[in-house]
């Protein structure tokens, strides 16, 4: 089960190996040893009062005589949707507005250089119920919607180079929508945009029906801190897709992300870490937290029955809820509660007695079996991580939290791998776009070899 | 350090964690929980005569109306050589064939349909020392050499498909080598072979100074059992690779290795299985174990010193020996033991006094200083597993011993996965075709977006 309660990898290794042990579990893990980050108390008190997990790390690169060390920070941005999805679109947008305001006042008290938040940051994630309104509201221009012109002035305010995926309302090209990360230059320009250039087709996760490929190709921004790309997403599960970024001089690749437990969370350690070894770059994964409940039901394309609960109305004790699948808000708490209608209807049929009821010594005068499979997404497991070129990465955030990840990075370090390990050297592009081309043709035929 | 005394990483969680806390860490790092295959208690009882470790799982899929399920049994071989890389070398090779036919014996036995060594199986890596003779002696014909004669033969008699990566002389072409698998059909005949498309240039991995990258493309092998193909060692870094194959339908891909511990031990566990998910394919990975101690002493071009060790002869107890580096026989005992002189040479000036000499309450009459950084290639640290396109993995087979990984595939997994994730439907590799043929012309400029 891809359950929230389970707070972080990291700290059950921590608390449970012996220490000879987790020093060479964590090696075989996570690679050599990351430095932990002194930050100011300011910021560690900030983040506590503002409720959001706050981790630092520094990656170090050997000395070279004729460059200096270029240190810079990152800032990974997870974050929960502050008000449900069934609230006006405009205070939606303006809590999230509000919630990155006060972590990027910590984030530049940190002394962050870029900070990149999650993929479609202002919004839920309501692609999945593949309605149009009131989503569709979330989307802006790129150039000079009010969530640009809000990263603008706190690129300039903090001297912070922005990373903001949105959903993007392309008014120049028929209003179409484009799933899009702008960047804006620690000026306050912007710098530019690149969209997402893979679209999922799996599970709930139904972005074809709103938004298209990227043509944009694979842009590399060059900042004043260093040479930055996005990848958004489902573009990690494409290797190629890194490889382009890293092939235009990314140093830096910021994976957006808005993924949930039970399909993906086995992935989620190894893809963006695998970029990173393979193309001699840092990459920084970044996924939203929490479960975002639509007001209605939908359908998952996985011939799953619904996940059904038993909620028992105890007079003078209140609710008492059994059975209830992952992440859901009525699990996470007993008493007085009044059920969301919209994402509880009755079940079909009675579904087999779930085990609260059955072992609690309630009375329970009328059970209400509820079917609600349909009206969340899931869990967003959160887990924001950094990859360095030499495979070692930082500590997750925690799966449950809100929570701001520094990294300081050598940008050295990218070029300095590249230079021990030669895959760029020895990968044979060429070779690979001849075959690829072949492969793309109608008429190809694999290279089989049989007795 | 990446020693060889931490036995493996699944055992001591398995060991030190809470149950609920295991299961958690497990689903996070391996996926979803493999099955346990139940072995004839022969082939255990066999196994552990002949002293090698021996695990098997199995990946089950979905059942399908139109197809039946496809199960097919994987055995991957991790070993140790034999004998001295001092020996004669028919005395080396003969003892490791040896050593192959009795594990095959109980592969056998385990039902195993498929069956791969460890990269260049019948010799040390010597490739880390630079010379040649008596190394290159090791090199057969992948036709009708002695090696493949015994696989035929292996082949045959367990009606096993057996792939044997080797070093290939290749007589037909100016007596060239190559770094080979031969793949023997289970009817004994020769389907044909592949070799290494990616070089390393790192470290101690003198390879290049052996033999050339590839000209065979991406073969894959139709075999009775299911279609497979050989990734060796080094080409686990490139993702491009891992598609070719996967492209051209490759249902279970046998990345044979070599490698060893502070150089990739944390890359290790990602890479191919990044790529079992990437292509929607089975990943088999495979590395030898143990230290090989090569008689002349060689340059590792990492710039760091030699590593130093006291060893005191202290009469009537025998020799005692203290800050040796990894792997180093003379660290795994005490007693009467002979240095192998053309490993240990008098170090040029003296190091600081190791830990043990200072502690140990036995006199030490006269220290013997010695290097020996340069006698050995390091710590190969087994570790082999499988990995299945939907992310779970099996555990990995020790780090220190010969081993026996049986696992059983569902290839039908394979389409599952890709109907599922779809990421060869939204790969676009025309579009990379086309860009990585611009990005292989020497006039190339990288799509940087500045200020």
């Amino acid at each position: 089960m891809a359950s929230p309660e389970f707070l972080s990898l990291e700290q059950s290794l921590e608390e449970n190996l012996p220490p000879a042990d987790l020093s060479n579990v964590r090696r075989i893990l996570f690679g050599r040893e990351t430095r932990k980050l002194d930050l100011p108390p300011s910021a560690l008190v900030a983040a506590s009062q503002r409720d959001f997990e706050l981790l630092a790390f520094a990656f170090e690169a050997s000395k070279e005589q004729l460059r200096p060390a270029r240190p810079v920070r990152v800032g990974l941005v997870q974050n929960r949707i502050r008000l449900p999805p069934d609230a006006p679109v405009s205070e939606q947008v303006g809590a999230l507005h509000g919630r990155i305001v006060e972590i990027l006042e910590v984030a530049a008290q940190c002394g962050v250089n870029i900070v990149c938040f999650q993929e479609a940051w202002t919004m839920p994630f309501a692609f999945c119920t593949r309605e149009k309104l009131p989503w569709t509201e979330f989307a802006e221009s790129a150039e000079d919607g009010p969530t640009t012109r809000l990263c603008q002035k706190l690129a300039k305010t903090h001297n912070m180079v922005v990373v903001s995926p949105i959903l993007e309302r392309d008014e120049a090209h028929g209003d179409v929508l484009w799933n899009t990360a702008v960047v804006i230059s620690n000026s306050g320009a912007v710098l530019g945009k690149t969209r997402k250039n893979h679209i999922p087709r799996v599970g709930d996760f139904n972005e074809a029906t709103y938004y298209m490929e990227s043509t944009l190709g694979h842009p590399v921004f060059q900042t004043s801190f260093g040479r930055i790309a996005v990848n958004i997403c489902y573009g990690r599960h494409h290797p190629l897709n890194w490889l382009m970024y890293s092939l235009n001089g990314a140093e830096i690749i910021f994976n957006p992300s808005a993924t949930i437990g039970e399909l993906s969370e086995a992935l989620w350690p190894i893809e963006a870490r695998n970029a990173a070894i393979a193309n001699h770059c840092f990459t920084c994964a970044i996924n939203r937290v929490g479960v975002e409940h639509f007001p209605r039901e939908f359908t998952s394309g996985d011939g799953k029955p619904g996940r059904y609960a038993g909620a028992a109305c105890v007079p003078g004790i209140g609710w008492a809820s059994a059975g209830l699948g992952e992440g859901q808000a009525l699990w996470e708490q007993e008493g007085e509660r009044v059920l969301p209608q919209g994402c509880l209807g009755r079940s079909r049929e009675p579904p087999p007695v779930p085990a609260l009821a059955r072992t609690s010594p309630m009375r329970c005068p009328g059970l209400l079996w509820v079917s609600e499979a349909h009206c969340d997404f899931g869990y967003f497991y959160g887990s924001s991580y950094v990859s360095a070129p030499d495979g070692r990465r930082t500590p997750g955030l925690s799966r449950t939290r809100d929570g701001l990840l520094v990294a300081q990075l050598d940008l050295n370090l990218c070029r300095q791998m590249g230079d021990l390990w030669n895959f760029k050297m020895t990968g044979r592009y060429a070779m690979y776009a001849e075959e690829l081309a072949k492969a793309s043709q109608p008429d190809y035929r694999p290279h089989v070899i049989k007795e």
